[in-house]
């Protein structure tokens, strides 16, 4: 059986880079990991205004970072996860005074005041695989199913940087898109010596856009696996399901997300398909999906999603195969 | 039998407004018609370069436009869409200089010189359901699932404007998502008398996006029937499916057309189901969908999206269920 | 002494396009006409609200259209101001529930409440040469220059469009720039038989950006002169000073309307000067201004600003110099 | 006399944050420091090409950071500007393949090829004031105004992070604004402990916009001196000019950095004149001015501007004032 790892609260991080390593990892290794929800557990109740219980700027810490033994700088980090389970019965999700899609925020800064800050608790059941809604303001509730999914997943960027978790890059970071589930390989860019991976930011369920600013928020057991490809370049983020691959893109305005993501969705077709870039351009122009992440943190997130049934080479060498294929135990539940 | 409305070239329109009427439609009437491609027909062969073959502005020429009897401002249309079937064994793509999203445009100019100008020819197999890829510059070939579809539905503007075809808003127009299929209904707000419908654009299929700015265009017999819901007004348009409402939102830039849709979308739904507005943002951000429409037309179109299951109440009283049970039959082939 | 176009309330024009032409204008010929303010003179108090005393979509009416004799597409129509004068001691302004820069909009949708709607009156001294800002809720009050200008002007779109005055494109339109003053002159692009030139929404004085959305708006009396430059393509509206050429750009995202104005200006400046297009993409990044037009109608503009005396070469062989120098009357006051 | 400081290469930083003080500044102590150029220095002649010469991604070496005495979060640093003058009699500008305004980049990715990499010398002298460009394909040569400038200065921001110094945000950095030239005093929030000021990228001169993504690009001998008003926030960068106040937008898209810029001096207009902020709103939209910084670096920068003459009440209690007449003394020339 997996231990788990569970941090100790000054062990949680709020920035990609800038940290030292807390473990190693060795790629073919399993590890299971608890991580915080974005309010670092803060919010409990519909009374706990993430406001007035959370000390900005310290949101959406990630349990990390691990140091990827063989991974340097050029080449790629494949990262499996395995399983994410929910480690709580709830989850939160509230309003945000001016973060959000359709409100005015700190960038598309208008003179109305903000919207109100409220929360939302969310009832869990991990056996039955739903997530409750309850109305606020009436005794409207609905069973949505379970999804769960890591909000924040990344590496330390290049050029010591330290890149704050609340936004996204080529380094990966608060990526929130609902693809990134159990069963899904995400391959980043390592810039850094060890990579220093680190993770965090889980939600029980996620619309596609994220509009209202915070999904259904909660802590997780994770686990994951990982394998370094040598040498092996990675543009920006991507991810690799049982029947797709997804190019990610993160910047703002979304069309940029938008850009980037099928830009490197077609040179990555092209690459696996011996096909010229302009019949890849035209070939995922007409078999691709967009499935879109989040449109409300620093950097919006797009993917561009193809279906592997349509290609004949595997990607990364097959290495997605190899990793769901880890044998893994559910780790012993941590002592939180 | 359904007689077939064919349109002449002199009848074919590239506007939304500022056209007379070429047909009345009664609500509750079957209507079948032939629609031509976006290039009017005339790219009928890899060699022929659509700047070459095409007269430009005159692109995207729509069938139309009807006016429906009793439509007035102040209304909604509910338009559906009985059957889009293609109306030739073939589809046509193409690049086209300076539109598209993987490229610069006249809106996003730089100064680097365009792609390069190519047609893709794509045999389309109505009875198993497939459109074909196949490659410019190998012989990789590949059959895609036949997906039809409608790029371009509207209604006059008001304000006695008369607005391209090439362009959505909240008219309508040049929607471009592959959501607007057989067995959905659409919905427009009327802002003027009699509505005058038009469409056209027929894709094969699309992918989200349409990254590379053309589909897989090919003229289509398709046939709708319509209702008018009196007195009852709609912000922009909107889609029904049998187990979906969307709302479709137009803007530049893309995040704008998202926070359209999602605007509309949590209004729609407090309404049919009595929550308050932040409560239906709060359930439309963890329950919801963002399919993309285009990010290449003037104005991009994203979609909001809630299942139907979530939802006690029919939409537009159960408009959809009505008009879906018309019964209707194939279209004797046109002429042309 | 010139005699002074008043147009008729039911002359008064609310698109580009679709219009029969009410008067003909020859080139050389010296006119004086009377522009409405973009209320159509509905807004008296501070107590007439827009959104009461103003019949939606019906804002921002144009005198014209004029039909330009020898005007035919691919011509090019210079267009001087001689003179912009107000025609009343008064101008308004006001916010506008959902429009304006600092605030939630029709596109860029929130669930938060619109800003309060108000309207500020504005004395205006001609010999003085002052507008008077007045605050709203204290007695605050400061003389501003008068720097009459105005916001609208254009031709007929082609393709039979017809599109609404309150939005700028190639064709004109809603330009709304500070620039747009007497002594200058403007370069449109001919898409019609005639031309089809009307303008209208004159300002005391704007901001750059047009913040909140409406300047200090009144009634113009102003003088133009025409010429048509035969053959001569213009890729989107330019101006000329007495010291400089500038390339106006019309688009969303803001990024966009740089783009399209620095696009322009960088062939221009090549035209001009023989220098090759990275020569004068060099040329004009370094030496050249980018005053903002406005960052609130339905497209954003820009200008790029080069001054002449970096030039050799006169633009449009000197059309400017030319009509600049017309002998002109100030034209007798309407009767309105 | 002053000294003045030449940093180590070793000492040249590429983060705003992550990095150890190399010197103290006292409040009121006045400070020369020689900056290097963008490009480090390495691009000395035209054949020079940057990604030949420069070591990706360490563009952009800034001088310090210095340890502000006294400074505390909370703050604001006034730092203010009493000479920049060029350290060499040449400057440097170039294209640089996917960077710019008028060219695809990395975000607004493309699939067309670069431009052409291309540098361009340009002599300067002090004396004359001038910097002169001189066209690469033909012999057109012309001098233009020395306007000396700094791109790049800013403090360390919060939250543990290191940021680019290639990118500017509310603590500062690559602003690459003409108008942060000596004489002004520029307003930066403290977000750590001795606020950690950095500053680099010296420009001779800088369009609006800076279109081609590369200004004329010369090492420099800057003399400063700072203040720090205690308790005093400041929610964005500001500039203070001896005619004007400015407040700094930071964000993409640049209708963002529109905004941010506009909300700031709306605000700050409110609090120097007691209008209530719809008041403020409308005078600032009639009385100011936009200008921009850049289009083309991660994050663009607008500016909001109003003259001072229309202001009750100096800014910051008058530091302005204080620092500039601040007694200096040309600092001896370094020895590199």
């Amino acid at each position: 059986m997996s231990d788990l790892y569970v941090p100790k609260p000054a062990e949680l991080g709020y920035t990609f880079g800038g940290r030292e390593p807390i473990r190693d990892l060795r790629p073919g290794e399993v590890l299971s990991v608890y991580t915080e929800d974005c309010f670092g557990g803060a919010v409990t109740t519909v009374d706990d205004l993430p406001t007035r219980v959370c000390q900005l700027p310290y949101l959406n810490p990630v349990t990390g970072p691990f140091y990827i033994e063989g991974a340097e700088p050029g080449d790629t980090l494949a990262v499996h996860f395995l399983d994410i389970t929910p480690a709580r019965d709830w989850g939160v999700s509230s309003t945000f005074p001016h973060f959000g899609a359709l409100t005015s925020t700190h960038a598309t800064a208008t003179l109305q005041p903000p919207l109100e800050e409220r929360v939302w608790m969310y009832p869990i059941d991990v056996v039955a695989g739903t997530v409750t809604f309850q109305a606020s303001e009436s005794d409207f509730a609905l069973d949505l199913p379970l999804a769960p999914m890591h909000g924040t997943v990344g590496v330390a960027p290049g050029g010591f940087q330290a890149i704050s978790t609340l936004t996204s890059d080529v380094h990966g970071g608060n990526l929130d898109t609902p693809e990134l589930r159990a069963g899904t390989t995400l391959y980043l860019p390592v810039f850094v010596h060890g990579a220093l991976l680190a993770l965090g930011d889980g939600h029980a369920r996620q619309g596609q856009g994220e509009a209202s600013g915070v999904a259904v928020e909660t802590a997780m057991r994770t686990t994951i696996t990982v394998e370094v490809l040598k040498g092996v370049p990675t543009p920006t983020p991507r991810l690799e399901t049982s029947d797709a691959l997804l190019s990610i893109g993160c910047a703002r305005p979304l069309e940029d997300a938008f850009r980037i993501s099928q830009h490197d969705l077609v040179h990555w077709v092209a690459e696996l398909t011996d096909l010229g870039v302009l019949d890849a351009y035209q070939f995922v122009a007409q078999a691709g999906t967009a499935p879109v992440g989040n449109v409300c943190d620093p950097n919006y997130t797009m993917l561009a999603r193809i279906p592997k049934a349509l290609l004949a080479e595997a990607a990364y060498d097959g290495v997605h195969e190899r990793l769901r294929a880890m044998p893994w135990k559910t780790p012993e539940a941590g002592v939180r």
